[in-house]
Formats: structure tokens, C-alpha cells, sequence
């Protein structure tokens, strides 16, 4: 079996989440990269491996992969290394909605294409993308406070910690003011694990 | 234990999704009604239940169970009935992303919220829901195209199903043009089965 591929991007929010997921799993990869701002990822040839035309996609046991939430409990799932979901079943559930608080009513209002058309109506695309975030991030904390140790989910790392980490890059990219300082703590937790720092963007070999 | 109790809303495109679910698992449930239009999901006492003030969410086995993609999971994972997930982790893997597509990749981005802040930006709602549409249904079609049978993937409901009907009924209210064919006839699949017929909106108590 040759090694996963992961089709991605440096600054990508979903592909860092993989990226994380991979490194915490122990499972080596080669990169294939796609500036977003020049629109790679709708070329012909990515195209015809992902449909949909975002990154990440990742190539592994034989299939290609799709979104992040979805690559990610299927490593989850065949391989080993920490469970990214609890076993208890009421607590799989807490942890993927923290999870899609972020992956579903955060990450997609304040991606590349939806803040292109924001511009085009004429709107501010930093403050429509750090009102996102700062209501969402709000959501976040609260459902995550009866749960929460050093880690999102008591004192192992998660899916939701798996999501956080990279929105708080965006967050501050966006200048979203008041991040709970509980997200800011367990941001620390998460980026003293090795698997977590060499998954930062800045330590891609693509980062411009 | 108690019947559970749905948080929900005729209308709402996620709560639809778990009132399919729940249907295909066979479990009776109680309704509480929140008029989106009416901010009734941001009341004082629905906070205290679900901090994100967004339904639905489901009062179930002494839990608040909230996010329906995490909902539907918990009750795919400890209820009889059919799967909505298939057992293969690569087959699973495709059908969460077609899921995620839909939910991730096109709702958020049409829901009431944001089209309330493309509006007071001067923008056309229905042309910005319509949009994200069409372009979410191209992509979901060109992903499911290689598994399709009667329905999403082969003549199985999937989650991918229970996801997609839901989000047909916005397709419509908001004008989107080209849907593909494919998804027309899995719709017309899926509503000849009594689980989703009964979760239309339609066939709600609370719709006006």
C-alpha cells in the first residue's frame, strides 16, 4: 500500500484538521498543494479527483477522500492511535456537535468564496467573517463548559479540539474580538503536542 | 424512560433530518415548536436547553442531544432499524462526505441568519440561496453519480438521503434552477417511503 496523499493547502482550515488527525494517528503522508487565492483547486485535473473542487481530499487505502470531518472518523476508525471519539455514545454525540458548532455554522460563512461575494455586495468581509466567529466560538464555549479539562472533552484530545485549533488561525485573521479564554487554554494544551505543531500552517512545506 | 422530545420546527431543513431518522428507527417522539421567524429558539428557557439557540435539538435516553448530523449518528449507533451509515469505513467515508456537502457545504450558507445579513448588505437572498445551491446539488450529484442506485448510494437510505430531501424543499422555495435529475428521482424514491412522508414539513402539527 503506498503512502496517503493529502491534496491540500498550507493555510486551509479543513486540510490543517486533517493534517492534525494524520499526525496523532502516526500515519506518514506525502502533501499535494493547491494555492486557493489561484484557484488550483478547480483545475481539470483536481477536478477529476474531487468533484467539489475544495481541499482536503485525501488518497489513502485506495480511495479518495473527502471532507474533513468525514477523512478524519474514517482514520478515526481504521486506524490506530488515540480514539478522536469517546466510545460512550452520548459523548460521541457532544463531541461531534462541539465539532460541527465549528465544521458547519462557523468555517463555511467565513470561507474564501463566500467572503468573495460578501465583497461583491459591497460588505466588509473581515467583520462579516469575525461576527461569525465570535458568535459561533460563544456557542462553542458554552456547550463545551460542562466537559472541558485541559482538552475541549476532559484530558484527551477530540474531534472538537481537532476543529478548534485551526479556527482560531482564522480568528485571528479576522480580528474576532473575545475568544473565550477557556478556547485560548486549551489552544496551548493542544499546540505543545508534536502533532498539533507540525500540522501548523506555517510548518507546511508550501507556506508562502 | 420518557418518549423523547424533539426541539424543532416545520420549516427547518435540520430538523426535518431527524424527524427522517427518527422515523426510519421506528421511535415516537414528541414535538416542541419554535417559530424561526419569531426568534422563539433564542428565548431565555430554549437557551438554557441549547445554548446555540439553533434547532432542533433532541431531548433523548437523559441527554440534550444537539446538531442533527450528530443526533441522526447517536441514533443510527445505539437504535434498531435500519443503518444509515453502511458497515464498509470506505463506503462510510463517501457517505458522510455526500452528507457533509449538503450540510456543511451548501445550508449554512442559506440559512435564515445569514441571508438576514445578505439582505441588510442589499444583496438578493433567493439569488445568494439559489447559488449556493446549485453549485452544492453539482457537486453532491458529480460525488454520489458513481454509487447511485434508487437511492444515494445503491437502493439503500443513507444519511446522504436523509440529508438531501430536506434541502430539495429550499432548493424550491428559493428558485434554484438545474437540479440535477438524479436527485428528482431519489427524492420521489425517498418520499414514497412512509418515514419520510411523515416528516415533510407539511405533515407537521406545528405548520401554518
Amino acid at each position: 500500500m503506498s503512502e496517503p496523499l493529502l491534496h491540500g493547502f498550507f493555510r486551509s482550515g479543513a486540510s490543517y484538521r486533517v493534517r492534525i488527525a494524520l499526525g496523532l494517528k502516526g500515519i506518514a503522508y506525502g502533501n499535494a498543494s493547491y494555492s486557493l487565492r489561484d484557484g488550483a483547486q478547480r483545475s481539470p485535473a483536481y477536478l477529476a479527483l474531487n468533484p467539489q473542487g475544495l481541499v482536503p481530499a485525501l488518497e489513502i487505502d485506495g480511495a479518495v477522500l473527502t471532507q474533513s470531518l468525514a477523512i478524519i472518523e474514517y482514520l478515526d476508525e481504521t486506524h490506530d492511535g488515540p480514539r478522536l471519539l469517546p466510545t460512550d455514545p452520548i459523548l460521541r454525540a457532544h463531541v461531534r456537535a462541539a465539532a460541527q458548532v465549528i465544521a458547519i455554522d462557523i468555517h463555511p460563512i467565513q470561507n474564501l468564496k463566500v467572503l468573495g461575494w460578501v465583497k461583491a455586495l459591497g460588505g466588509d468581509e473581515s467583520a462579516w467573517a469575525a461576527r461569525v466567529i465570535e458568535e459561533g466560538f460563544a456557542a462553542f464555549d458554552a456547550l463545551i463548559a460542562p466537559h472541558a479539562g485541559r482538552f475541549c472533552f476532559g484530558d484527551t484530545v477530540t474531534l472538537a479540539d481537532v476543529c478548534l485549533v485551526p479556527q482560531l488561525v482564522n480568528a485571528r485573521r479576522f480580528g474576532a474580538k473575545d475568544i473565550p479564554a477557556r478556547l485560548l487554554a486549551i489552544e496551548e494544551a493542544c499546540l505543545a503536542l508534536p502533532a498539533f505543531d507540525a500540522a501548523r500552517p506555517e510548518n507546511q512545506p508550501d507556506a508562502v
